[in-house]
This record gives structure tokens, sequence and C-alpha cells, in this order.
């Protein structure tokens, strides 16, 4: 086994652009007893990646060296605490980092048998977008049948698992994208109704509607308060990100008056229980999805593990349709 | 039962000042099926009254005329549909307007037999405080045993509940008050902690304890972000009233990073089924405690029901610990 600890990892010399990505060789430390070493076959490219790169989303304490928060592959080490998994078997993983190399390690509570009926590859797009869905918008967000549901960035790799996801479970589904293209992929994707918002006013169609009960947000600034005007009594807006800023000045008389929550939460911080939490709800409801068609992982590209600043470049230009991915 | 119909309510001429309130008769119009009419023993006196006499908080369509959100007294009239009740039974009622009466109007989703081992009067400063409270920091903020929590203004008719069912649940609980003597009577009332809020600084101090996981806040303004700051993972920020303003500005960062939920409600606008829910928890756990003595009603004052400008008088003042009553 001793050679299976050799491993490429992508890093960055120093905060920057793509230019700072560089590959590198490590030879991997002794995993934990609740750990699995994965032999990657493809890991997914997400956004807090290219933070991380440009220094503005620092990895937690204990992270393994490298960029990558998620990948599909083999297990090739079990640790002496691990049950249920044996070498060879085909999984995903979410990774609290490391992802793009050839050997990436795992918490066992974050690691799931790969689904059927879709490629091993395929499958390193789902972890990172169904572990933040389910988080999010299922247990946070409470998301019910036959509630409506709103998603910004109906394209990006989050926004087309939470199309097919909110529609798997019943919900009226929403989204809004940037162009008509991506409008035109989101009612493909089973969205009821899609705006682009660079020259549609979402919020008052929205709010001719009749309003929506939750929505995922990751774009912050503007959209917070034009977000709570559309939420229906008793709604929820959850955040994920800010790519347009967390500094907001809200009224909150809308939130008592209408009973709103507002809340948000991050993946890469949790404690390995409540990933656990996570991974469970997604192998009990999202696996079945993806077994019987309601949920694909949609690939926009791939690319050579050497070639990640070329992913990296792919993400800035914000051209992709769902997820790129890297292969080692 | 005719002459039952007729009853004295307070209302005001023109939104203003105290000096607006006047006391009129009225013939009461036929009950709906669902309703009920009680003989008001004792009603209580709510900051919300205030508000509607100074004309920044308009009744819901339909509510009775006049002022007042609760009232004790005795079943004098039951609406064809109302089972479980009879007349003459002792009650306390949730009302949706005109509580300041000889005889009020109230649904019978929100109308419960008054609690044993205290007197009818005072049990007329239950409702709009255990509804409150069960509604905010129990349904909503979902406190659980063994969490802390923070009230501010702990000597208000909200803040002396609040400390007592916290306590009675379970919870380490905080308070805040406005001078010392209101901070001993918070610690009276079995507040772990109590801060003076003019000359501590409450944020500093409770973050150096370890933070709290539920705040139920009436305050605004600039406590919003003090709050955010000294909230655990996972806390619960409930907003009730906005006493120093809603419009705020923050950073939502905060939020998403610690997985907070800034959230709140009002009781009046809620519909009978959801007024009937929150009911059903305050008959199920508040009145258990109320009859064994972990939660009483304080009663600050009472004033007979000609003199309500003397009554929200003594509300503006802010001077009074517990409840403002008003007899007919």
């Amino acid at each position: 086994m001793k050679t299976e600890r050799y491993t490429r990892i992508v890093t960055a010399r120093e905060p920057g652009g793509i230019e700072v990505i560089e590959l590198e060789d490590r030879i991997l430390p002794e995993p934990e007893a609740d750990e699995v070493l994965i032999r990657v076959e493809a890991a997914g490219v997400n956004r807090p990646d290219l933070m991380e790169r440009q220094g503005l989303y620092p990895p937690p304490p204990g992270a393994p060296e490298g960029f990558g928060l998620e990948v599909s592959g083999r297990i090739a080490y079990l640790g002496s605490n691990v049950q249920g998994l044996e070498l060879g078997d085909e999984v995903v993983a979410l990774v609290a980092g490391g992802g793009y190399a050839d050997l990436a390690r795992a918490h066992k509570s974050c690691v799931l048998r790969a689904p059927k009926g879709i490629s091993l590859r395929d499958a390193a797009g789902l972890p990172e977008t169904t572990f933040t869905v389910w988080a999010n918008v299922f247990m946070r967000g409470g998301l019910k049948p036959g509630e409506t549901f709103l998603i910004h960035g109906g394209t990006s790799g989050i926004g087309t698992t939470a199309i097919q996801m909110a529609k798997a479970w019943g919900a009226k589904v929403y989204a809004t994208a940037g162009d008509d293209i991506k409008v035109a992929r989101c009612k493909d994707l089973g969205a009821d109704e899609a705006f682009n918002y660079r020259d549609q006013p979402w919020d008052q169609l929205i709010r001719e509607l009749g309003g929506v009960d939750v929505i995922l947000d990751m774009v912050g600034g503007d959209y917070v308060a034009r977000n709570l005007s559309i939420l229906r009594d008793e709604g929820r807006l959850v955040h994920i990100a800010f790519q347009k800023g967390s500094r907001v000045e809200l009224d909150l008389m809308r939130v008592m008056m209408k009973r709103l929550t507002i809340t948000g939460s991050t993946l890469r911080a949790r404690s390995p229980v409540e990933k656990g939490a996570i991974a469970q709800g997604v192998y009990d409801h999202v696996w079945p999805w993806v077994e019987n068609g309601q949920v694909r992982p949609l690939i926009s590209q791939t690319f050579d593990l050497e070639d990640a600043e070329l992913a990296h470049g792919e993400m800035e230009r914000d051209s992709h349709y769902g997820k790129v991915l890297l292969i080692p």
C-alpha cells in the first residue's frame, strides 16, 4: 500500500489569479482512524476553491493541503475505525481540502457509495451541490412539497441541482439566470418559470405570480431586500454566498410582519457529525432521484489535473453550464 | 341575554397622546358562530395598544372596535359552533381588539380555561405574554432545555414571563434591564445573570460568558448587530418589536458563517388556526407551570376602565414592573 501514499496535489504559491496555481508532489500523511483514502476518478471544481486561491476563504484548521472539496473514486485505504466500506468500493465524498489530487483523504461521515446509473466520473459533480442543496433548501429552509422555491443562478452547479431536487420533491420552481440561453436551460431542467436577471424585473414578476416560500441565494447585495419583498408569510431566505456583498441595509419590520426567516450556512466548517446527518439525508432522498433519472449531474467541461488553472479560468468566465471537473 | 350586548369600550377620537382616549357605549354586533362573548373581569394593557392609539399600528380588518388584546372573565354567550365551553366558565382570551370593555368578543381558538391557583383578575395578565413567549421563544426560536436564552427588558410583561418560562423549561437565562432595581428583580425571577443596559456593556459581558442560543428582542436598532455578535453557532434572534427602529445595517456574512436565524412575528395578524396552535401549546406547557407556581403573572398596577388614559400613561413612563390591568 505504501506506493499509494504518493499523490499530486494542486495548490497556490501565494494568493492571486490563476497563474499562482501549481501542481506539486506530496507524500500523504497517515490517515486518521475515522478516515479513508480515495483513489480519485474525478474532482469537482467549486467557487469556494477560487476564493481560497485568492486568499479570501482560508481553509479550516487541519484541512488536507491543496484545493478541492469533492471527489469520486475508489477506496484505496480504510482507517481502523471505518465500517461498511471495502477497498475498491466506488464512492463519492465531500473532502475538507485536497480533492484536486490522485489520492484524497475523506472523513468516513462524508463518504457515500456512488449512485447507480451514472458514471463514476460524473458522480464527482454530486457531493458539493447535493449536500449544499439538501442542507440549505431542505434541512435549513424546510421546503415542503407544494411550496414555491426560487433559485438564483439556475445554471450553476448549485442551480441545476437545486432546480432538479426541488422539482423531484414536488415544489414549484422559479429560477433566475444571466442570459436567455441560460433561462431556456433552467426551463429544460424543470423550472416552472425562469427570468433573465439582466433585463427582467424578476422581483416584480414573481410578486405578480404570488411570491415564493423559500429562496436559495448566493448573490446578496441588493438582492437581499428584493428577496424579502417577494417572500410570502413564513418565507425563508437562505444564504450560501454573497457574490454582491454581505453588508446590507434592511428593514426588519418586513421580517416581523411576514414572519420571515433569514438564515444561511456553509458546509466546510461543519463537524463530522453534522456532515454525517446531511450525508444521510442525501443518501436517503437524493440518491433515489439520481438513480431514477430525476436528478442528473450536469457536467459542463472536464480538464486534466495538470490544467487546473484552465478549469479555474472557465469558472471565472461564468460561461459554464453545470459542473467543471478535473481528471487525475 | 339581550341586555348583555351593551358594553362600554375604550377608543380614541383621533391618533394622538393619552388625551385622545375616550370611554364610549356600544351595542355589540351579533357574534359569529365561532365566537364567544366574555364578561370581562380584567383587561391587560399592552404596548401595541399604545402604538394603535398613536396611529402607528392599525388594527387588522374585521377586528372588534376599541383597544385591548387580552382579557379574563366569564363566558356570557356561546356561538353556535363553540364546543367545550359553558356559560359562566372562567376563561382568559386573546382578543383581536375591544378588550378594554365590559363585554369582549373572542374567537374560540383563542379562549382558554383560566388556570387554577391564581385569581381570575390576575389571569388577565397571562394571554398576551404567554402566547407571545410561547410562539416566539419556544415555537419559532426553538429554545431547548440546557440552552442559553437572553431577554431584553426583563421586567416588562413579556420579560418577566419569558424569564420564568425559560427557567421552568430548563434553560439558562440572561436578561437586560434599565436600572439596578430592575436588574435585581430579573434575578429574583430566576435570571442567572442580569445586566443594566445603561451602564454595562451587556454584549461584551455575555460574549465573555460564552454567548447565547436564543434572543427575544423588542429593541432593534443598534441591538441587532450586538445581538448577532453574541449568538453562538445555530443561534436564533427573534424580533417582536422595534423600539429603537427596524431599519438596520447588517453584515449577513456573520449569519452565514455562524448559521444564525433572524426571524420575528406578531400575534395579532395570525389566523385563528395558528392562534389555536399557540393556545394549545400554552395550555399544555404553560398552564401547568402557572398552577405549580413556576410562572406567576406579575401585576404592576390596576386601573378602573374609566381611567384607561392613566394606564397608558403608566405604560409610557416605563416604570411598571409586570402587567398593567384595567378593571371594568
